[in-house]
């Protein structure tokens, strides 16, 4: 298992009328827990585009357990349990400063070629990598 | 069942580098979605929180089939397929100009008290409508 | 002069927890303005992209003036009040329904060549419809 | 003068298909650098609107001068050049890794009551603490 926790803080913009933050929103922190994670390991998301490797999200799910704050220091914890093949499958949970869990979600995500759009094989480097923690 | 169809055109700052519309931002579609189904029937969801009464969402899911672009006119068609209880289960089928199918998703949303911010039973006005459709 | 009228309806994620249009989502509305106008002449902002020519904004401007609120349909005025040269000069007001002034707003963008990322020319097709105008 | 330094990084979220930071994000981003510096000197925003003040912005612009990307990491340097009065006027310079300058810009805001939501005075508190700065 692979397993790596980012932090960020709940940005005004973030917020909803209801004064939570809008559930739309936490894609985007998924988002940042993912790239965080692969940076732990050596990879930066940048650099696989850069390569012509794009990876799309293919599947996504959340489970609201409880509102988050404007302001609120939150933890986003990413995880990969199973060794990834052709797509690699996330799990995250975001918890408060209280150590309350807020959410937890997945998601799944593709490899593809980024000149011909179609789906591609994930590069040797980062299997090599991944095949340490499995 | 009831059943509604909204158009709403891809804005640019809705793309991402990859040229796509970003994953993270079909929620706000949906939300477009179910609002518009929800006024189809009489109900206006401000008027709703006017009335002390919110909707947060509790589960969200996406299957993601195909990028929507920029500029592209989508129809988001929003479902309730089960009469609803304490929750409302919306289903979601986005569809672009072609008729190509671009992601299907759900979410399910429950009634607090915007007060208390508790659970509470759904209005009984709501209740009577959706008995005309089951 | 050229002026257009978009109208569009206030998302939930674009309100925040004051209850108001979060003031960072209204240069998005302002895009959506100017790229119906530039289509109200003829000029589809995503076919100009797909010839190699870009439009990024070089100066924003926006004088808050009344706050609008989840729900509201605004209507986005956009106009040229002078023979663009080398750049765009779009000024904005947007109006409730009401009719009060929710906000004006400035933008200038220039044009850049997709490939090169340098400035260009605007395009002879463009200047030619701009010149019947002013 | 106070002046404030925040770091952050792009989300991929932020940019668009320019592949560049959507021109309408980086007033997000002031946003972060103002509260920021303002938690410098010893103000919560989120306690602010807690006592009941909240802070609108009146106006606002932006220069951009360079293109911000996917995974930077920008410098946000927030300024408050002239001692507060019923507004407060902030600047800003957003620099990349290389010390290039991305965009400078200008907000100013006031002080209104939460519950009434008309203008109110500067809270004697914050008045006190920027008198040692000017």
């Amino acid at each position: 298992m692979v397993s790596y926790e980012t932090k960020l803080r709940v940005r005004y913009s973030e917020t909803d009328k209801m004064g939570y933050v809008y559930y739309g929103n936490y894609p985007q922190y998924y988002e940042v827990g993912r790239v965080e994670l692969m940076r732990s390991l050596g990879f930066s998301y940048r650099h696989l585009e850069d390569m012509g490797i794009m990876m799309p999200v293919q599947n996504l799910s959340v489970r609201y357990l409880r509102p988050a704050y404007y302001d609120d220091e939150l933890t986003i914890k990413t995880m990969i349990r199973e060794m990834p093949a052709s797509r690699i499958h996330f799990e995250y949970e975001i918890y408060n400063i209280e150590g309350q869990i807020v959410n937890t979600g997945e998601a799944v995500l593709g490899f593809i070629n980024a000149e011909t759009r179609r789906p591609m094989r994930p590069p040797k480097e980062i299997m090599d990598t991944f095949k340490q923690y499995f």
